[in-house]
Formats: structure tokens, C-alpha cells, sequence
């Protein structure tokens, strides 16, 4: 390995990915270093109540403790201060920008999704699980990514830490894919586990909410939009077909008879909340909604904690991937993944 | 796209997979180019009986003829001659070669890997799902490759035409992978499952036999040294830890007793030979043993064409994946998918 090579990072967002994603940085630097030549320096840090910022670098296990405790990163120690995420991202030195604000579908994908329009047209690569922008603004951001010779990576925008969306997009070249079917969300998985082992309505749903499971408002997982959102990327990203959230036809679980889980049960059946795209004539028609995965289907093993994708092609057979996340993890983890994708560059190099 | 680049192939070997190859080639050209600006130009190709070389390019759909109707490339009008497929990679001028001979552990995997020591030697990409090569020589090659500054790939020498190696190599860097457990063969599957259909261990291997599924040596597949070349592969490329054939704990299917095969059915379970590698005290423990998947686990749905993989990570949770390839085409797409990740590099645009 020839030399170490410095990569300076701002991290936007310190919730519960951003602060798993620090405690990542702090635990894995050595084996980066001496793996692949990479000092992953995070050099600042945004969160809604201020920044921090060190030119030479922030310790991220400190960043970490903070936010654990309930502090703002604005209280870290001779690098603390009061602005926002987009003065950060405006005025620092970085190399890229890891963007992990809350997903936000509802307010026109903010504030991430101005962080990420300025992180581009400065010229800094940007790594984001936040679906919000990527749904909303697919095309003038990977646009703008391309103009300013930067990288925009997105992979843990679609089923948590599984990389759906690099299996798809770079093994699966060549092939047509005439269907996508996708478990991408797992708390509706979670609660027809419940309707299957008996449970009534209110009270899986009182499950769910009391395990924090659910959010406050329920209707973006229980409704089908955080599904039909990661479809939505599936399909721009993978399928390279222009879609957003109105093509999708959109049936969340409120509706299912909780007999109909339980006889599917029975049968060793599995229900799921499937989102599916599927060519017709040329075009891809997609759809969300509830179903029964049969005995036998790939990823009829899915648990409680799983999620997964199939893909059904011309020249490469039927190909799935599946992943069991016990926590968040994973899919903090994913910009890890983006961000050593950018940097290794195309060799296929171990771990 | 700026423009069409051509890449001048070689294909080594034209059997099951190099001749579906050679389909694929004259059925995808012009998306390749519409989509990628890649000129895929098969300049040449050897068999057993001689050779066709044609600088400005061979028909892929005539070689594919000539095979089906049991010629030699040598009979390809205008371009075939005698000649052996060493020779024709020491002076044609190309690219890439494409090296699809049979798999040969036993005779020190000749004779792709002169083929491919000398393409590399040449400065020629080489792209092989040719397992012994790898198995045996998997330093040098790779080693050779890197100081020559080409690249080499061999995505299709585990579990078919599932990307295996691309999903642990490059989706997993950064990790630690504690486990991994692969079902890389098909055929021994296939018995199993006629084992728990209630047949006996004579009639299943008729069976098998008589399909086809099994060669004339079957030891290969039955004893595990199919699978455990796989394991060595993926033990070497993905985990970055040297290990040979001989470091692989080895048990085939033939003392498999019926019973405990159905009663695994019975359960809900499925019987498979499973390659495995296990982090312990700082190394890795190799083993391959027929045993039983239980209900739940994330390849408990193999069927009959099914392949699969599990990665057990620190940070990215339990990651799987599976393929169902109905016939050879996916092994030999594997050939296109190394061709396309070569040239299209880091970028991760839709198909």
C-alpha cells in the first residue's frame, strides 16, 4: 500500500445512524488504515443544535458520547459552535459529505436535501441513507453529481445494510430485469408477525408503537410510503426507468384480515408488504401492497429482523439477497460501505 | 456516451458455457453498445480441434453454429486454422480473454491456466469461471495480474451466476466476517432432495446420471471437492486469507444415511453439502459436510436449481444471497458481468 491518503469527512445528522456511523469510524480506523491505505478524518459534524469543526480532525467516539448523553455536538470541546448544518457544509474543508438527517418525505426532503445540493456543486462527494432527497430529486441530483465530477452514493436508502442497490445496478449489468420484488421495511413485517401469532389489531399496532418500532405518525411505514419510496430508487437506480412516488399504486397493511395472515401462516406462507416492479410492454409497472409469500419463494426465510430483494432477469437467472439487521447497525454501516466503494475504486479487493 | 469503445475478445474454450457465451454475445451487442458504448468483438476463438481468428471480428452466433452442430472453430469460414488455444493467445492481438476450458484439479488445471498465465504475461484482461486455475495458483495469478496492470475476474468459478464474490469482496469491505456458509453445487442437492423423496441411494445416482447432471467421474461433486475448491475461492479472494485444498476439513455426501434426509424433510429442513468458513482464534476454520438447513435459516429455501451464500458480519449484519439457474446461461453470463464491471468501472449506472 503505497502511502495513507487522508479522506476529510462532514457528518450531517447525528441521530441514530450518524451516531452508530462515529462509533463505526472510532472502532474500525487501524484496520482501515493498514486495510486499505484510508484515514477516514471527520473533520466536522452538524446536528440540530449546532456544529463542530476541527480542520484536523474530530475524535468520532467523542462525537458519539455526546449525543448519547443528549448534548448537541455544539458542545464538543474547542470545536463546538452555533450554526447550521448548511453553513457547515458551505464553508468547511472536506473531501465528502456523509448526509444522515431524518427522512423527511412530507417537507420537500429538508433539510437534506439542500445539504446535498451544496455538497455537490462544491465538488464533495456525498454518501446518504436518507431516501427523502434521492425520491424527490433522483434525476437533477445524480445530474449534478455527474457535472461536478463527484460521487452521490445512496445504498442504504433501500432495505437497511443490504446492498440491493449495488447488486442490482453493477452485477445484474447486461441483463434485462423483467421483475423487482422487495421487503424493504421491516416494522409492517413486525406487526403481521404479530397479526399471525394471534395478536388483534390494536394491540400489535400498541406493540409495535411501545417497542418504538413505529413513529409517531405511523401512516409513512403502515401506508406504504417508506416501501413505495424505496421502490421508487430501486427503480431509477437499478432499473435506470424514470418513476416517482405517483406511479406507484400504493396499498399499505391497515387493511388485512388478520384470519388471512394466520391461514397464510398455517400454510408456511409468510405475509409480507411487497414492493414489485414488473415489465409490461416496455415500461414498468409497480406496485406495493400486501401479500402472501409462498413456502419455497426466496425469501419466504424472512424473519422479524429481515429484509430482501429478488431479482428475476433474462441471462442471470433469479437472484436474491436478503439481510438480518438486529439493530441500526447495518444500515449506518452502509456509508461506510459507499464511502470505501468510492475510494477503492473498482478493485475487487478483500475485506 | 462519448462515443463506442471496442473491446477485442478472445474466448478459450467454446463448450457449455463458452458457446452460451457466444449467444449472449450476438444477442446483447447492440444494447451493450446502446448502453455501456462497449463494442464487445470476439476476434478469435479456440476449441479441441483448432482455432478461428479474424482481427475484424468473428460472427458470436456462427461459432455458437458450428459448436452446436459438433464442429471445430476451425471450421469457421475464412477465419479457422489449426492451432492450439495457447498459440492463438500468444499472437493474436486482443483485449481480453475469455477462458472457459473445463475444470481439471486433478492435472495441475491445464489447460486454462497456461492459457491464462500467458494472456496476463501479454497484458491481456482475463475473465475465466474456470474454478481450477484460481484454486491452484490463485497468488500467482492474481499477483501477476496486478503487476502487469490488468485485470483479473473470475465471478462464475463459485456458485454459478450468483455474484458471490463481487457481494463479499467489495459490498463487505470494511468488515469482519466471522462466518461464511455457502451451497456452492447443484448436483449434490439434486440427490439429496431424490434421497428425501424416498428413493434409494442406487436409483438417485442413476438418476442423476441419466440426466446428466452427474459426470462420468463423479467424484468430484460427490466427494466435495467441487465445493470445497469454492470454499478455497472464496476463502481466498473475499476473507483475504490463503488457504489451499488440502486446509479444507472434507466430507462428501456418499455416507449420508436416506433416513436422517427425509426425517430432515420432515422437520421442515433441507439437506445440502455446506461449505463453510468459520473465524477461530485469528484464522479461519474450513470444512465442507453435508448437513441440514433448518426451517428459518436464510438458504432454507433452496430448491432443486438453487444455490447460496450467508456472510456473517460485525457491522452488516447476516447478509445472504441465492440464485435458481434453470440452465448454464448464468454461469456463462458471468463472463459479460467481469467484461462490464471491467470497463465500466467504479461508476454504478443501471443496466
Amino acid at each position: 500500500m503505497a502511502g495513507t491518503r487522508t479522506v476529510r469527512i462532514l457528518l450531517v445528522g447525528v441521530g441514530n445512524l450518524g451516531r452508530r456511523f462515529c462509533r463505526i469510524l472510532a472502532a474500525k480506523s487501524p484496520r482501515l488504515e493498514a486495510r486499505y491505505g484510508l484515514r477516514l478524518s471527520l473533520v466536522g459534524a452538524a446536528d440540530s443544535g449546532g456544529i463542530a469543526y476541527a480542520p484536523g480532525g474530530l475524535d468520532p467516539g467523542l462525537i458519539a458520547a455526546l449525543k448519547e448523553r443528549g448534548d448537541s455536538v455544539r458542545a464538543y470541546p474547542g470545536a463546538g459552535a452555533t450554526g447550521t448544518a448548511l453553513e457547515l457544509v458551505r464553508e468547511a474543508e472536506a473531501d465528502l459529505v456523509c448526509e444522515a438527517t431524518p427522512v423527511n418525505l412530507a417537507a420537500g426532503a429538508e433539510p437534506g436535501l439542500s445539504v446535498i445540493r451544496e455538497a455537490l456543486a462544491r465538488g464533495m462527494h456525498v454518501v446518504t441513507p436518507n431516501k427523502g432527497p434521492i425520491v424527490l430529486a433522483y434525476r437533477e441530483l445524480v445530474g449534478l453529481a455527474r457535472e461536478r465530477g463527484v460521487e452521490l452514493r445512496f445504498d442504504g436508502t433501500v432495505a437497511g445494510g443490504l446492498p440491493a442497490l449495488y447488486l442490482g445496478a453493477r452485477d445484474l449489468r447486461g441483463a434485462e430485469i423483467r421483475r423487482v420484488e422487495a421487503v424493504p421495511n421491516l416494522v409492517t413485517g413486525y406487526i403481521l408477525d404479530l397479526l399471525a401469532d394471534g395478536l388483534p389489531w390494536e394491540e400489535a399496532l400498541g406493540r409495535a408503537r411501545d417497542e418504538g418500532a413505529l413513529e409517531a405518525d405511523p401512516s409513512f411505514d403502515l401506508d406504504g410510503w417508506d416501501a413505495a419510496a424505496k421502490l421508487v430508487i430501486i427503480v431509477n437506480h437499478v432499473l435506470g426507468y424514470p418513476a416517482t412516488l405517483g406511479d406507484v399504486e400504493r396499498e399499505g397493511i391497515r387493511g388485512v384480515d388478520p384470519g388471512e395472515v394466520r391461514r397464510a401462516r398455517a400454510r408456511g406462507g409468510l405475509f409480507r408488504l411487497v414492493a414489485r416492479a414488473e415489465l409490461v410492454d416496455g415500461g414498468y409497472r409497480l406496485a406495493v401492497r400486501p401479500e402472501e409469500i409462498p413456502p419455497g419463494h426466496p425469501l419466504s426465510h424472512l424473519g422479524r429482523k429481515g429484509m430482501g430483494v429478488v431479482y428475476h432477469t433474462d441471462i442471470y437467472g433469479t437472484i436474491s439477497a436478503a439481510i438480518r439487521e438486529e439493530d441500526p447497525v447495518p444500515s449506518s454501516a452502509t456509508m461506510l460501505r459507499d464511502i470505501l466503494d468510492i475510494y477503492c475504486g473498482r478493485s475487487t479487493s478483500a475485506p
